[in-house]
């Protein structure tokens, strides 16, 4: 019997090693893994072949659309599994690939050094060995010019030195290793049959701290609407608070069909401004500005006044019209028309939302019309100086319609960071990470008691989802006035503050909050008694300061024994940055518990002193033996914040 | 701005449907999940999109290489998480796909009871309804012709009734419901971008019992060589013993060159038989028999004869040649040679094997030449009854020659079972079942403790693997002779036996262990004092009568308060088959335990009564009440075997 695909036989047989279990990889490459540029970025996998063959490994990265790619060893850590970390200097789509060989020259280092160990004679090996290093020569493979000159010295000792013992030093030596290694023939090479993407972010998708606020409402006074300039007054506010980014609800034109009143009431009275949801007017739709807020030239000195403050604005893409939007006019394909010639407003039967109407994404000439007019809306903004979106309910609209538009904006500019506003289903959030949003909304503000929050941030940091999805930690919303901040009083609120800012990197609070509400109203007393802004400004620092909170997924959680106190910390890899966090999530009464000071992380044992540093009081103080006892009276403060200080490292 | 490639867009954008974590995919499809014929083959997938849409499903399957799809709708579960089960009714290769869409109409009929029971007007709701159906009827998606006609029917309906309760009766019916998901236009249909391989493979794969037998050890004298006529006339005593795979280890001709001696000695004696691995010499290779052990008449009649004893023969396949293979002269290219000119023996430095050469896959001429010959030397064999091959150290075999190889043996006959003996690395066992082998040697035989059988059969039936690896669990080996065996006595060898053939459906043994003895003797008294015959033929019993106990992955562990009793259970989907079992893995001392009958799986409360019997015994009995207890004196029985009988069904 003869095969009939005898060139079958020969691709397959060229894959003599089998590499798996890649990681990060998204489902199976269809997405990109995230990163964040100059943080290392981790590849891992399984290698290994037949028999007792020594596998040496490389991993290759490039920019996408690049020719060549970079190298980097990888190094095997235990059971077939190996591993190697790179740095991407540039933010943009990048890619990966692994390749690995067989290590001839190492597997006859191993095996002569062993014959030679147990006496035997090594004579026909060396000539074998021989042979092996002047095929390197011959063979081109890897390594610099330099390599080979200096493999070629090494041949020529063996040339000039007939003892036995001098050749077997000079071939199973580390220096003639090391060249091996990199000139040697690479046996039964063997590379990924495809490469993986990664997408590296900029700084800000992995870390940022938002504020909202609503524009109309910065007057000062329930009686006049607010404007950029307004805005532009409370900027020295919020820098104080420590926040880097300010999101703005929607500031387009609003409709006044079926507009609706204050508290949802169905009618407006004369005077009511409407949801700011529901967008567009006479006046315009997503590229306008709604006329009340000011100018477009208003708005440019607002952006340029916020970069001053170190601020960066976030806009609202809500993807939804008023009846009242340009687009129905001129687009009528772009809706729903029903079978009496109304167009369908929404609704979620028995539920109607009068005074919106929403866009079909697969009507007739939808496709490109609306996606393209869609993507410009974003294009337009990041114009005028936008790179952030807070994107309203991504989930109701087509998943293929996101990864289009977020991979289109990002070739204009792939710095653009967009927040998905999915509160909906697990897979769904995650989806939409997937197919490009930067940041997520998360389950955190119904997340309360120790044993959630450990099991949701477990789930965060370690499972697959931290490869491409960033949650970010709001505390509350305009939607959304959890019971824990309806009832846990201000310890609540410094709770949750606490909690969404050490354990998340991306966090955020709607204005209001700094004073322990969550209440809807036009003007508030911003100084009023009560506050939290110490603690906000306070947690903000400690972001700033400490690189050990820039990172997500280096969170673990210690033991402390007592079941209302979280007790976690964040360190970098070179444990330079080492936070230790405790909070007590029962906002009314005081909790005491011991916990375990983690000395072993820095390989310590159990009864060593460590330096540490109270952050809230700025003392240092010495830890001595591994178990210490807290106390969190939610009255005085609800959580503690140390730093710990490698040994050798106190100045 | 315009996108540089609007049919990608479209493409894009037909996929509106996310169906993710497809399951059973082995490594994205590049390997073939496993299954067996006639049993339930189970597909799950997340299935879900934008909105509050609701989807429908299917599940396509087909043979490999067949045009039309079989199509079974998928069912959701919980959370997007969907299901279907599919039998497959043929051994080979299959591939299967998922397809999902909205269905309008179920969406319209969910609103409009809705919008009906909040007491809402509905008529427009009634007219786009019937649009609906009237459409499905025009475009031809699915469903048969009586299903057509059945839908115009309840059309016609409407139009005869001018009511609208009749008419919202009609559209909104159970009738309507199930025609218009079989007629219903596919709206936003997506599917699977890829099939996925299912290879099915005949029972004996999936539940096979082995026992192994040296040919030459079976002349029931020491002085004299068998035959294949003394294996027929101990045929009898295998059958009754409950077995149904006979296994012999290599029966080819021997070499002479550097032929080890007895107890392995380097230098044999005048007529030492040698070791029937070092395959080959002057009266043949692999497709020759040793000469000694007779003809291939005689082993045509041996297979005849095994089949009516309810057996089949297993052979050895095992690529490695003695220095007198005549593949040596014929194809000196196959092998290595070293620098002086000589062939390269086997070792494992310092170790040598000299009457051993190793095969190299990659040498000159290898592919196609030597990939070829292997291949034909498995067909061979094929071509004279045997179909069961058990493979020697293939993990010293390069990966995609077994995946090559596997599967043109699989083109001539999708039945042909291999089975892995390869004791070595995680990944490597698991990469070689994902190639293609039926049945893989495992840990088993190292896992001793109610712990690590506990965490290694979770292992193995739960994780990843459970749908490609099927392990085989052999109590010893002629290189194996477990400690535990060693010193725990006849209670050691029940236990084992008893755990093997209980939680393996694959499990072996090699003769020799139904005595309590692993030592090699050629001539074994068969009916000694102190064999535990009876307890093999039990076991084996159990495993024909018993539905459960020809599955793998039903396996349950059940609680018993006590670390030396492992206590599990195995049971059919429909709960008509569900046994029990009990072992102290302690050879050593009485173990007892309160334990807990799973009253539960039978929806029973904890304080029922249910029918047992006393497998053993053939006892009918009553338990009462969940808590039970047991008492396991090794010196007794080590094991304990109940039946439990759903309620109801006591005949």
């Amino acid at each position: 019997m003869d095969s009939p695909d005898q060139s079958l036989l020969q691709k397959l047989a060229a894959s003599r090693i089998a590499i798996e279990a890649i990681e990060p990889v998204v489902d199976e490459g269809r997405f990109a893994a995230k990163t964040i540029v100059g943080h290392a970025f981790r590849v891992e996998a399984d290698i290994f072949c037949d028999g007792h063959e020594i596998l040496a490994a490389s991993l290759l990265c490039r920019r996408r659309g690049e020719e060549s790619w970079r190298e980097l060893p990888m190094r095997h850590l235990v059971n077939d599994h190996w591993r190697a970390t790179v740095v991407f200097e540039e933010v943009g789509h990048h890619e990966f690939k692994i390749a690995s060989w067989v290590d001839l020259f190492a597997i006859w280092r191993m095996d002569t050094a062993k014959k030679h160990e147990a006496g035997q004679k090594v004579s026909l090996e060396l000539q074998e060995g021989r042979l092996l290093a002047e095929k390197a020569l011959s063979v081109r493979t890897g390594g610099t010019s330099n390599d080979r000159s200096a493999l070629k010295t090494l041949l020529a000792e063996l040339t000039s030195s007939p003892s036995e013992g001098d050749a077997l030093a000079v071939l199973t030596s580390d220096d003639m290793a090391v060249l091996m290694r990199r000139l040697g023939t690479r046996t039964n090479l063997t590379e990924t049959d495809k490469a993986f993407p990664v997408f590296v972010d900029r700084e800000k998708a992995g870390c940022s701290a938002w504020y909202e606020l609503m524009p109309r409402s910065q007057s000062g006074s329930p009686d006049r609407h607010g404007t950029f300039d307004d805005v532009i007054a409370r900027l020295p506010y919020v820098r104080d608070l420590g926040f880097d980014v300010l999101y703005f609800p929607p500031i387009h034109p609003i409709g006044s069909t079926n507009r609706k009143g204050r508290n949802n009431s169905l009618t407006a009275e004369p005077g009511d401004p409407g949801c700011p949801y529901a967008i567009g007017s006479e006046k315009g739709g997503h590229d306008a500005l709604h006329p009340e807020l000011s100018t477009f030239e208003d708005f440019a000195r607002l952006v340029q006044a916020a970069r001053e403050h170190g601020l960066e604005i976030a806009l609202d893409f809500a993807v939804q019209c008023s009846p009242d939007h340009p687009w129905i006019k001129q687009h009528p394909q772009w809706f729903d028309w029903r079978a009496d010639g109304t167009i369908k407003f929404a609704e979620n039967p028995p539920k109607k939302y009068e005074d919106i109407v929403d866009i079909h994404f697969y009507s007739r000439d939808a496709i490109p019309g609306l996606w393209y007019a869609l993507r410009d809306i974003v294009l337009f903004w990041l114009k005028r100086g936008v790179r952030l979106f807070r994107v309203d309910n991504p989930h109701t609209k087509p998943l293929p319609f996101w990864e289009w538009m977020v991979e289109e904006v990002r070739q204009v500019d792939p710095g653009v960071v967009f927040l998905a506003e999915a509160f909906t289903r697990p897979k769904m959030m995650k989806r939409l990470a997937k197919v490009g949003f930067s940041q997520s909304y998360s389950y955190f503000t119904w997340r309360n008691t120790k044993r959630e929050l450990t099991e949701y941030l477990t789930e965060l940091t370690r499972e697959e989802c931290r490869h491409y999805m960033r949650p970010n930690f709001f505390v509350n919303t305009p939607d959304i006035n959890p019971v824990y901040l309806q009832t846990g009083g201000r310890p609540g609120f410094q709770v949750r503050l606490f909690l969404a800012a050490t354990l998340g990197t991306n966090y955020g609070v709607y204005s209001g909050f700094e004073l322990c509400e969550a209440a809807a109203i036009r003007a508030w007393d911003w100084g009023r008694p009560g506050n939290i802004k110490a603690d906000i400004a306070f947690v903000n620092r400690l972001r700033r300061e400490n690189p050990a909170l820039q990172q997500f997924t280096n969170l673990k959680f210690y033991n402390a024994w007592n079941d209302s106190i979280l007790y976690y910390g964040k360190h970098t890899d070179d444990l330079a940055s080492f936070l230790l966090f405790a909070v007590n999530v029962d906002p009314h009464h005081p909790q005491g518990a011991q916990f375990e000071v983690p000395m072993w992380e820095f390989g310590l044992p159990d009864d060593a002193a460590i330096e540490a540093e109270d952050l809230v009081t700025g003392q240092p103080f010495t830890w001595t033996g591994k178990i210490q006892h807290m106390f969190l009276d939610p009255c005085q403060r609800p959580y503690m914040a140390w730093r710990l200080i490698p040994p050798g490292a106190w100045q």
